[in-house]
């Protein structure tokens, strides 16, 4: 019995990642379209999985050509605009119907693909997600993740930006959906979630942080209470709530410090011969440490909450960064995670 | 008459020198009662003020013949009771009367000496300032500020820790206060006074941070907009505020990567017998480069929006960190900082 199970588990995986595609934002981020084209052969390479490039198809084409690749084995679906970052997000996803985000995220709702990743305008995916995939059934608030690199492993930092102003039962969702996609996709067992807060103690903190602690410690989830901003970067937890507006700050601030940090750093190693050559002598150390701070390496970013897998790459993705999302996408969607946040949901009471 | 109006000011100024006494507590923080001895023996002899320690007097007594002071130029108060951070700060300010924070804030209410230093429980002191020196006629919530090293100079951050919940009007009050800090202790011209917010634009962030940003626009400050966290450390700005919630979050999670960025710095310069030597060639810049992120080299925090000159010196602080908190009093006494803030904002028009 045993066996046949194991067996069958393994048949539904096969079917699922043969079938699996995932839709991908041509247009969107600072290198597109070359790197974001390169990443996506790369994974098709590495991952056996179907990618669908949306954005400009003569201009997606003729970059698919440069990198000697088959053009067959990759679907192109065309979409003539680009939304901006300068742009207003929900604005522009309403009028900008041939975007590359809007018919990509279209594509994603009629389930002609199983994921969704650009590296452009935040602000419009977010808003595109919400109008267009929308938010799965008992979530107030979608909420956008990402992962903080720290002393141990990695911890799930979320909302960070999605909601500026947010209400104790919206952290409370942060805090189960964070949980079931640190354990689904981050691979954590039983993740350990800590609200960020000006103290570690229970009556600390804010009228919100205070509300929030209350029905995160209620919740279903394995709740390690506060912790405070100065113990984040030691590891503690494996996913971290608070409204859009702290994490926003502690992401910010985050790269904010280590550019900063590694920019005095380069300027002192450069100051005398000794000090280059002690750089010299520190290469290899020093290459480790900066690979630490490097977002590439993680992934991007999910928006957690809504019907569909969708995924926010960094910016400045390079081929590197999109491969390592669409490998984040891949485990999304092979771990059932929407699903899984759409029970757990509709099990939590609330008393109002 | 300039001159004579020139010779006046340098009159008064000496003759305010001349009586200048800083009360300090004793027993407060990691080190005390040494570190703090020391460090005010050393403000006695480099800045010529008079100093008046408050805690148990036969300890400081000891302490001061261990230095090798003459006792009789250095006034000594006694106080029997310590007030330590484990305690409900508001509930040990009315209870403990006999304590160092208690009998300083009662001396300094009184007039008997010109600024309170100390080095003990924030909450304490943040209670102690309300419930015994008093807000300022005007002032709706006197905020912690504290200055934030940057590439380009010094930031003055607030509030970051005494108002967990802000209206906008409290924020708007910080700018105010924070600038003439800046201006008058800092010696900067004309601060300018960003506010802290998840967008550059004037209609991003929280309704918090939109209501602050229209409230501060109109206030006769140089007031910046708005600043992302990233830019923070860029010291583009000379007075940064935000709620008591994400100026603590601030504050700390600088603490936190900064601590956690040298561990890692030093583990991997010990790592091989050639990182060693890297290490070796490089430990003057290493060593400038910590300095940078030094709290001692800035003095202390402090208490703005009550009647008298309270700082929070830094809980871990040694003699050097106190005589700088000292000679940063000295400065906030000398240009009447108080008077100033109080003047300013009474010409604030609010509609209501």
């Amino acid at each position: 019995m045993h066996n046949i199970y194991l067996i069958s588990v393994e048949f539904i995986t096969v079917l699922r990642r043969l079938g699996m595609k995932v839709i991908v934002d041509a247009m969107g981020g600072d290198n597109a379209p070359n790197e974001i084209i390169r990443g996506s052969i790369e994974a098709i390479k590495e991952l056996g999985v179907e990618i669908i490039l949306v954005g400009k198809k003569d201009i997606i084409q003729d970059e698919i050509k440069k990198n000697n690749f088959d053009n067959s084995s990759i679907e192109i679906i065309n979409a003539e605009d680009i939304i901006t970052n300068e742009e207003e997000p929900a604005m522009a996803i309403r009028r900008k119907k041939d975007s590359s985000t809007v018919v990509g995220l279209n594509m994603l709702k009629d389930g002609l693909g199983d994921a969704f990743i650009s590296a452009g305008s935040t602000g419009a995916l977010l808003a595109g997600g919400l109008l267009i995939v929308k938010r799965i059934k008992g979530i107030e608030r979608a909420a956008l993740a990402t992962v903080f690199p720290t002393k141990k492993r990695v911890s799930l930092l979320l909302d960070v930006g999605a909601n500026a102003d947010c209400k104790a039962k919206y952290i409370q969702q942060f805090g189960l959906m964070g949980s079931i996609y640190s354990e689904k996709v981050l691979n954590v067992k039983s993740p350990k979630v800590g609200l960020v807060n000006i103290g570690t103690e229970k009556e600390k903190g804010s009228i919100l942080a205070k509300e929030a602690y209350d029905l995160l410690s209620a919740s279903n989830i394995n709740f390690y209470g506060n912790i405070e901003a100065r113990d984040i970067p030691e590891g503690n937890v494996d996913v971290i709530v608070c409204d859009g507006f702290v994490g926003n700050v502690i992401v910010k601030l985050t790269e904010g410090l280590a550019k900063s940090i590694f920019s005095e750093l380069k300027d002192m190693f450069t100051k005398s011969f000794f000090s280059k050559l002690g750089a010299l002598m520190l290469k290899s150390q020093l290459k480790e440490f900066k690979k630490n701070f490097d977002y590439r390496e993680y992934g991007g970013a999910p928006l957690l909450g809504i019907q569909k897998p969708v995924i926010k790459a960094h910016g400045s993705s390079d081929s590197t960064a999109i491969k390592n999302a669409i490998r984040q996408a891949k485990v999304f969607i092979e771990n059932d995670v929407i699903n899984i946040i759409e029970e757990e949901i509709g099990k939590i009471e609330y008393n109002e």
